[in-house]
């Protein structure tokens, strides 16, 4: 079973989640998971994967211009139908990570998507909309590798849940 | 196949959307749809049912209290890995329907269900996060039957969909 | 006193929104209201425009890209501190127009601008976040036109406003 | 002048922040801050009040039932025409708190109010759209502590621009 995850970075923070949540999708035993930069999607994979994640960096607790244009190819990424999460980083706690979160899985409905973030329901740690990770040192002791275990774990429940539907 | 719309109705008209989303439902060969107020849930049918639409009218551009109390139960009700859409009745075009959409559709998303309105990968009439009513006269020339046939078209889809993946 | 409505339009329908708040602002005696498009934006007249609204169709319940990547600008477009407002269109009452004019506001409070709509407290018609038109014959009965009388109020309640704080 | 933080708080995390607001807002001379417990409002304060900040906990990546029930009281609350703000706590950084803070953001929209956080233009640390303090040790090494500055920054900049504005 193929998942992908599709990310916009800048800095590299972005990229660092999208490895981990790729990780810990690659825990269920007969899963191919890529992570993809907007900049160079390979179509035919995200065409075959039952199951795609999205994120990007917040800029005014928005997503980024890039990832707003790269969504605007719509029906033609063929998401329909697929398992959709999502998830973002920021660099502070109320930096926008959660709205990001929030509007990318918007766009996913709209795509047609099943939109799962695994939630309360699996115990803790409990992933509300998606996993965000705040990416400076401003706030956070030890930087992103403080958020490491949240986007494995979602990575993991993510890619039960597409085996489950779909393998 | 059973399929509940749990709504939260103070005038009617949300109480009538709900029952056109389970019309539509009831397209779907083998589908038993139910309406079911807030006051009233049947827990042994939400319990078994294998996907579950809320709706309620737009207060402040917001749920109803009511409505985010009946939530509160959260884990007790079940919801979690089951086929999740939201709906919503307003007063003006602007009145909020859509952000109450997308706050019921946050709630379901941290209850673990798997979020889906179609979208616009089912073609005219594109459901962008689920269909919204206005619910007076003010603006719409013929009230809340000029928007019958989104709620019964969505009520298909979503049975259908339902059907695809637990039927 | 200067006001500012800049916006994205394709059709012409989110260019006619515009111009009837710019119209509804000049009803405030003393104000200068002027429509401008993102292309063409006249940097000198908003930085000395005591209130600026911003708007733009909803693709996918979401901002354009050519208006996400316009506001990328930020704090080059000196916002901080003006009356802040936002409107959109849609093609269906479902179709974003809500979810758009919410996350204009976002970046507009980022920016450091004071949001407002009006809001309940003025009477009918009510204002919620900001008006909302749908841009097709779908399913209104006369189109944008059915919506111009809330344009309207909101650039002359918008005016009044900017007129009681800064005029 | 006096300001308002009005919260709704059950293990004390979010009275603490409301605190911090209040300490904030009264390094501004002239500012008369006052924290009021959804339980015990005083109505006659909040009348004359300026400018009011409104928080609390999320559940669910929502506001709390009791304070969606409070602010249901709507125009008798009689904020419109004031500066409002908002804030929250979280038991994750992904758990929530901003979605609230956009969701007590839009009832204040719709009561008229003068929406305002700061955001990026008073430079570092960026308040977004309000401060969010996560409330457990789950994740932040000293727990609420850590988000002492940010809620105290908020507080004295909402007073500044109240007294700039009303004062």
């Amino acid at each position: 079973m193929k998942l992908a995850v599709i990310y916009d970075s800048r800095t590299g923070n972005t990229r660092t989640a999208a490895e981990w949540i790729a990780e810990g999708m690659a825990r269920v035993a007969g899963t191919e998971a890529r992570t993809l930069s907007i900049d160079a999607v390979d179509a035919a994979f995200v065409g075959e994967a039952k199951g795609v994640v999205i994120g990007c960096p917040s800029y005014m607790a928005s997503m980024t211009p890039e990832m707003r244009t790269f969504l605007m190819q719509g029906g033609r990424l063929g998401l329909a139908g697929k398992l959709g999460g999502a998830f973002a980083t920021e660099q502070y706690t109320h930096g926008g990570g959660e709205t990001v979160v929030q509007s990318l899985l918007t766009i996913e409905l709209v795509f047609g998507m099943l939109c799962y973030s695994g939630g309360a329901a699996l115990g803790k740690p409990v992933i509300h909309l998606g996993p965000v990770g705040v990416n400076a040192n401003v706030e956070a002791h030890n930087g992103m590798e403080h958020y490491r275990e949240y986007f494995l774990v979602y990575g993991e429940r993510f890619a039960q849940k597409a085996a489950e539907l779909f393998g």
